[in-house]
């Protein structure tokens, strides 16, 4: 019905995540009524992905194809023996965007999902085992999602990381409390209580 | 902060219809975490797309370049006195899979819009006034969107194609009425007093 390589575009945006016909359709059909410019921009900078980025081997950061370490972590001025803990790489992005953290970082590459498939020995918890030995770090700050997955990961890093017997590395979360803007009726339950009872003196 | 390739295929999808920065940067890090394969078919997908698509000349649908004249207009057990008018050449797609439609379409190209400068001389309007008076055209139906623009231009239709004078030539637009599966309390005034008035013996 489709012109083939009309279809075959769709086809392909199709496969991003969370993209569905219409909007594989809407996708294509804007970049065919665009300069042929921005598509190719588009291709151009799809190209390099997979050649251009890597794993940083120590914090599993992504980094350039280029570089041997996560620049962050190589930099002196990053306290390493604070180590923040996330699910995803682009938690680090987000998490940098405060600018108020000195520390460094370890990427989990996930949490743990019986359902997914995801076991903790899929999970970078070794690693940063080795990390809290190797770097004589002080202070871990579990920042895993508070989803289910999530909180399971935290109590699992905790148990492990108590097992190392290190008395003076302290364990850490993020605080939860009310995000900024949301109306308090709004709140749920969990949140709610964790606001009264973590509250802090004005 | 982001590895330069990362953040170039992040722009680079950021620049397709409604994606903002966070929807782009899940693209590009679920491209990355995929098989290679996945991107290259994205951009095998996509590379086609300029030179394999263009307008047909006669009804403005899209077709394959190699192609003359679109394959619906140009097949004989189509119904060339009829011609369904719509915006956009993707809503011939939605249109065609009722299947319950056997004559031929004319794309307008868009919907009058002062505000986004789109003039009725920007529309295919003269092309289809030569269409209806070449094929010996019966019955227009204008199948523009139910929005002020597709409103407006469904009035200006009608008000050009009467000046062609042809006693024989009808002009139908798609009825207003209830979607299927709307609740009636969630219809809209103008949407129930159309389905009131047109209301159909059971």
């Amino acid at each position: 019905m489709l012109p083939k390589s009309l279809q075959d575009a769709i086809d392909a945006l199709g496969t991003l995540p969370g993209v569905g016909p219409r909007t594989a359709e809407r996708y294509a059909y804007y970049l065919f009524r665009s300069d042929e410019k921005i598509t190719k921009s588009l291709i151009d900078g799809l190209s390099g992905l997979h050649s251009g980025v890597k794993f940083c081997p120590v914090t599993f950061a992504l980094i350039d194809s280029s570089e041997n370490l996560s620049p962050l972590y190589a930099d002196p001025n990053r306290d390493k023996t604070t180590i923040l803990v996330v699910e995803e790489p682009l938690d680090i992005f987000a998490l940098e965007q405060t600018k108020s953290y000195k520390g460094t970082y370890h990427v989990l590459g996930g949490a743990i999902s019986p359902i997914d498939g995801i076991t903790p020995d899929q999970l970078h918890i070794k690693e940063l085992l080795e990390r809290i030995k190797k770097d004589q770090v002080k202070e871990v700050i579990i920042a895993t999602n508070p989803s289910v997955e999530g909180e399971s990961t935290a109590l699992l890093l905790q148990k492990m990381i108590g097992e190392l017997s290190l008395p003076d590395l302290k364990v850490t979360r993020l605080a939860r409390g009310l995000p900024l803007g949301v109306d308090l009726s709004y709140a749920d339950q969990i949140t709610l209580s964790a606001a009264l009872e973590n509250r802090t003196d004005l």
